[in-house]
């Protein structure tokens, strides 16, 4: 598919994260107007619940533009989602006739704020990389005995914290917690000292299901509302004291950071792609009846406070091993019941090469091989006022799918109330 | 402190889960009203958006008990909390001038059907009972390293599933799930047959913290509206295949039981009973200040379909090692923000003795040593039409604080859709 052209010409480049092929659902607000929902066009931000409130734009839902969230769209299902974005191509064509009616609804992006696009209803995340969970498992457990036995069957996953879900931009406390020296006879509690990242997608579960109710994988990729960069901040040391046995807690409990634009599966279509090859057949349940995954190019840029960033690293989504889907359908095998405003993250996104390594864990093995950024200073980890940035896009013909940017400044932890 | 007396006779018995002592806070329905907040007093239900509406109860958010859920008036704050529970028994004392115009608003709780009394925002899990823990270990690791080296020192949590949080009485149908028996080669996809319960009490969490924003303990029992019984539900086999490395996923998701009534701390105050000495002395951060475990007396019950039921566990909430003030409190230790309406569970309760034992997995010890029930009858875990049952009350001087009971029936496992 080539660059759909648009009277807004901001939009009709090959550079532009945002052309009419793309069409981006976010949340916004201006110095006149209340966070409310907002599609992005080249470098402007068509204002929907103007466009409704015009009568360009007419939904069953009336005024479910005129929040500061997509919940209550996505709700309305797959139907309503596909003639939404035939009406906004229609609107925002090259030829449209209907451009004068459309035209005083488009907001600068310079000139907005952006906000969470959606309400996040729970949060699960996956481990769903094999290249990352090959480098974790071989730098606790050794490479004989890196892949957990049920990994090659199960899209491994558990679920996270929804209430501190935040956008792009949004400053990220390090958080203090409880950790333990290998040579410490007990443990203590203070700041985190080896912050990370994850780099992953987030998928938007856009339809609900009921308990009791599971669905097949096709099933579960037509509930997917869309998907964003997502980065899962982790603290490594406290991780590591208190993941032993259920899991991951504190350690991710303080924030993961979402890129504001929620990209459509119907912009991302024409990038479709397969799973991997399986070394072990998988389970008629989880099996994908098409290409699930999507290519999709996505960098990791650092830069120390008031520095240049560095791209830490550039790998793509189809690295990973199981797609939304199957991890979706996974999610709902019990009579797990999903809810529209579910966010599932896909697991960090590593590729073979140590380029290609989507956590700092991982980039420096475990803090043993610090990397030098381009302004000559070192990391192991992230420090007080380094940015993190994650940037994807999927790259067509003369065109790119962009997810626009994932980024959050870490601010020093705050003192412990005792 | 003795029985409070209440013109509403039934709740003037030493057996009565609800005299005026006790006061819990559900949401009901009957053949003429719509879910709503009522009161529980002895065997009636006060109409709370009756008495509202009438002007007996004037609240500062009008209409916040002519809704489905607690969570409004949860939101207000330790504060309305008080107030409201000190109306409600001016209103309802034996000796009370406003009789008359209360009476008009009780239903009988014959009459009624109960829903859940909130909306579970997120629920979090934990596994903070010794016995539990050491039980567990020792099936699993052998007595020596029964406890994981943290486990002194956090209470262990993670994160479950809120959307499958379901009031007692409800149908739990048995989960399929992927499960690998030691000597297969491949994993393969079923009905669960290892589905057990986990005696646990909930703590409601009642106001809201902001990210970044951790607590003391103190703080933490101040934010804590009240109390249900909570099951649960596991699939041992689902749990044993899944859960390494990040923790229970599919084992816990499909279902938890909550008892429909929530006792308040204000009900509860004259059971505070302190966590148990300690082996290691815990970080500044989660020492209790006061006693903030409660004694309650809690019981299982199992029934085969259509027959008696027979007692198979008895124990005490007091049998915790930690509160649920130091489990919010370490959930927040991270910065991690809380929001009313999260649900806290305790862990499994079990206590020294055999008989005091909280899940099946212990009772049976893993499946080797059956229970015989009371008809003849055994089981080593739950079996399609059996019916297991919670029960909960706080003794006092010729009164108690009651729950009500925890109840589920099994039903068989769906058809899986591929």
């Amino acid at each position: 598919m080539p660059l759909m052209k648009s009277w807004v010409v901001s939009a009709n480049t090959a550079e532009t994260p945002f052309p009419l092929n793309n069409l981006p659902y976010g949340v916004f607000s201006t110095d006149v107007t209340e966070p409310r929902c907002g599609v992005a066009i080249g470098d402007m931000i068509l204002d929907m619940a103007a466009c409704e409130a015009a009568g360009v734009i007419v939904l069953d839902d009336e005024g479910a533009f005129d929040l500061p969230y997509w919940n209550d769209v996505m709700e309305l299902g797959p139907g309503v989602w596909a003639k939404l974005r035939a009406r906004l191509v229609e609107l925002l064509e090259e030829r449209s006739v209907l451009r004068t009616q459309v035209e005083p609804h488009l907001v600068s992006q310079a000139d907005a704020e952006m906000h969470m696009p959606f309400l996040v209803h729970e949060f699960t995340d996956f481990y769903a990389g094999k290249h990352h969970a090959m480098n974790v498992g071989t730098m606790f457990r050794g490479p004989e005995n890196a892949l957990p036995p049920n990994w090659l069957h199960i899209p491994i996953g558990y679920n996270g914290r929804a209430s501190t879900v935040v956008v792009s931009g949004t400053e990220i406390t390090r958080p203090n917690g409880q950790t333990k020296a290998p040579e410490a006879d007990v443990p203590s509690f203070g700041p985190c000292r080896r912050l990370d990242i994850e780099l992953e997608m987030g998928a938007i579960v856009g339809t609900s299901s009921r308990m009791g109710q599971p669905m097949s994988v096709q099933e579960a990729d037509d509930m997917i509302f869309g998907y964003v960069l997502l980065n899962d901040w982790s603290a490594r040391d406290i991780q590591a004291w208190e993941y032993q046995p259920l899991g991951p807690f504190q350690a991710k409990a303080f924030a993961t950071s979402i890129s504001p634009w929620i990209v459509t599966k119907a912009a991302l279509e024409p990038f479709r792609t397969s799973t991997p090859a399986r070394e072990r057949e998988l389970l008629p349940y989880l099996k994908e009846p098409e290409p699930m995954l999507y290519d999709i190019e996505l960098e990791v840029t650092m830069a120390p406070k008031d520095q240049p960033a560095t791209t830490i690293a550039r790998t793509n989504y189809s690295e990973m091993y199981y797609s939304a889907a199957q991890q979706l359908a996974h999610h709902a095998s019990s009579g797990c019941a999903m809810t529209a405003g579910d966010l599932l993250g896909s697991g960090t996104i590593s590729g073979p090469e140590k380029s290609q390594r989507g956590s700092l864990l991982e980039l420096s093995w475990g803090g043993k091989e610090p990397l030098t950024l381009d302004t000559g200073e070192t990391r192991t980890f992230i420090e007080d006022g380094d940015t993190l940035t994650l940037h994807g896009a999927a790259k067509g013909d003369g065109y790119q799918i962009g997810f626009g940017i994932c980024t959050g400044t870490i601010a020093p932890a705050a003192r412990s109330p005792t």
